[in-house]
């Protein structure tokens, strides 16, 4: 274990890249109490405290948002493999989770936290159970997250436990948000949308959904609700939340994308899933031309089977320039984007993901002295980290400043986080 | 840097799995000078004289085989990215390829052997040019490779060339074959193609050449060949060539397919490629149902742009399940067929990618003791590889029963390697 630091640091000559910048540089980051306090030419600050010294070859990145997963399903990877979605849940999935306890899903969703803190992870989004777990396993660690009861209907009891969970961890110490999570729109009627919908305008909080992510959830609104889809988001008044964000849009209509940009809706783009599961490919490329705000997220372990940003990447590039036979689609500079600050801002966060004076210090430390990154420099950085970079080379991982994993080492107690995740696992399946 | 060993081994309490086993199990290899002695249960056996111990919680594989590559384009990653396959070889590649030297080939590809080794690949197909220097790079670091001279028409001096490859290497030490290298049907004309072919009978050689790799291909087939893609490799004769290996195939008909199988042909895959390249998705759920023998490969660097098998296995799995919308489809034993015996196969060894007893000894060790391998079994292991793992898992990388790599420690200077090919970078790109 290691000490996390007080928040004030000096990240000395790294090489910086974010989202929005044209090219990287070689720069100092100063962050006191958690803040982003100067950003600087290399060379220019002189340490108080605590230093991190890049030697011109670590960059220094915002760190990932991994922006849609059930963090606790680390518990169920691997079960009921290469079959299809409602198969999988009904047979697989659904009888385990209905034995999963509060101790499970803290387990459950610490073991996520260590995976998804020694890839470069700074934040998630996590629709599940036992939501007040998630939480405290998030600020136990130090990790930034989004998160909402899954609601499969809209019982009141459930649905308390959604708004109980706002009041006791939204805004948490900063790193926290909360959203309300109607599980998806054949899992809630339209009346229990609408509720949630007005809900959710009436406590201004977000609204995380499951949208479209097979075939047949288009068919079940056409045929069950005897609605289109953008017009179901319309009636229930979903697309008039401030903060809506859809998990999976794979199958959104190309027409219906100016309406999504329009209101601020954020697509939360899962490519390995999507592949793995055999859902079909979401029109990435289309949504960004269209102006829609895509982030990137893993979905749960049982269905991907990593918690790696850097894999959601790479897929999502490679899969957009297939799927229109075009390798200009999507480039290395707008994967990022999606992956840092369009990841953060769907999870409610509005000073997360860029690197800016002012803005909370969540960053991804990355070894560029590897063989595969030979050849790198200022222009190609992108497409280096997007293309052939992975998650081994991150060397270090940051939240408000605080160090969440350094070099194999990690600020909690990982080893009986291990433990304890195998020992669940053995108890729920054997 | 490390000795490699003399080639006797005992590996202990391994978890043994590979492409033909119905069931992972904890076993004891024996491998004597190079080749696989015994295989016991675990326990069974006795040392005499080196020991790995695996304590149960390390899986044995065969060595990855990454059937199609050209390994010195490390130098070239990065180069015009995010462009058309031909525009992208015009404006690019070439223009650099043309300048390079003997020692950048080498070096080069020395930088692909250090990538590749520590991932657990220990087989290459590697198709480029000044191939005596990838042959001596391969010999040198003890790595299995399978090689050919790329021909670029059939100009005399460059087929003399790939014959006499062939006289020097072809069996060199048991690690080396000599395939016969055509570039493409649009680089080598029919007769070319013919001429080749009869060459490679005459002299008991494979044949390893680019075939669909994009659409426009099958037009200039077509158009400018006027013919169909079975009838060119029928009328050349390379159909008849007994060890045939056809890189990408991703505008392989389905009706061809059955023709291929019965000629033994293999089709190697190349995933990631073909998806950054916008070329297509290789139809290989089809393939595989025909009875065609499909390896993979990683293509070069500056196409994919890592060399790492753990990465193409996973892509294929997905892309074939997304690809059909159906996740049943390319099993994840398959895929590990695919990595392995199919690879090594290809490459034109047929004791190599099972671990039997007379094969050679060629492995990749993983550690089973991360996170995201909580809840593997002998039943599941398959799954928890292709979709859990990552090249990180892998400890050791075995060859001819020497180590090639372990735990991050060389059996070569790959310190020299990484700086020698710093520079020739330099030297080719600025």
């Amino acid at each position: 274990m290691m000490d996390r630091g007080n928040g004030t640091i000096l990240f000395r000559n790294v090489v910086l890249l974010d989202g929005s910048m044209e090219k990287a540089k070689a720069a100092d980051v100063s962050v006191e109490e958690g803040r982003i306090a100067v950003v600087a030419e290399a060379g220019d600050l002189i340490a108080t405290g605590d230093v991190f010294d890049g030697r011109g070859k670590t960059a220094l990145l915002p760190g990932f948002a991994n922006a849609h997963t059930h963090s606790a399903m680390t518990l169920l990877r691997g079960l009921g493999e290469e079959s299809p979605l409602l198969e999988w849940l009904k047979e697989r999935i659904w009888p385990i989770e209905a034995r999963l306890t509060k101790e499970a899903v803290r387990w459950g969703t610490l073991q996520a936290i260590v995976e998804m803190a020694a890839a470069g992870t700074t934040a998630f989004g996590d629709m599940y159970f036992f939501m007040d777990d998630v939480a405290r396993a998030a600020a136990e660690t130090g990790m930034r997250s989004g998160l909402c009861r899954g609601l499969v209907g809209t019982d009141e009891a459930k649905v308390a436990e959604g708004l109980a969970l706002a009041e006791t961890w939204d805004r948490f110490e900063d790193r926290c948000r909360v959203q309300i999570g109607p599980h998806a729109p054949y899992t809630v009627d339209p009346e229990g949308l609408k509720k949630l919908a007005s809900l959710a305008l009436e406590r201004g909080l977000g609204i995380h959904l499951h949208w479209l992510e097979t075939a047949w959830e288009v068919d079940h609104i056409r045929k069950e609700l005897k609605r289109e889809p953008l017009e179901l988001l319309e009636e229930t008044g979903l697309l008039g939340v401030p903060h809506l964000s859809l998990a999976h849009g794979v199958w959104i209509d190309e027409g219906d994308m100016k309406a999504l940009a329009r209101e601020n809706v954020t697509v939360i783009h899962n490519p390995s899933s999507n592949m793995k599961l055999g859902s079909g490919i979401a029109p990435v490329a289309a949504l960004v031309e269209a102006g829609v705000s895509v982030a990137l997220g893993t979905d749960g372990a049982a269905s991907n089977n990593r918690l790696d940003l850097w894999q959601e990447m790479r897929t999502a590039a490679l899969l957009a320039k297939v799927a229109r036979q075009d390798p200009t689609v999507l480039p290395a500079r707008k994967i990022l984007e999606m992956a840092t600050v369009a990841g953060a801002r769907s999870l409610g966060f509005d000073d997360v993901g860029l690197v800016r004076k002012g803005w909370q210090a969540d960053f991804v430390l990355v070894d560029l002295d590897k063989p595969h990154y030979t050849g790198w420099d200022r222009e190609n950085l992108a497409l280096f980290l997007v293309y052939a970079g992975a998650s081994s080379d991150v060397i270090g991982t940051v939240v408000q400043g605080r160090w969440i994993w350094r070099e194999g080492v990690f600020s909690f107690d990982d080893e009986t986080i291990r433990t304890e995740a195998k020992e669940w696992r053995r108890k729920l399946i054997g």
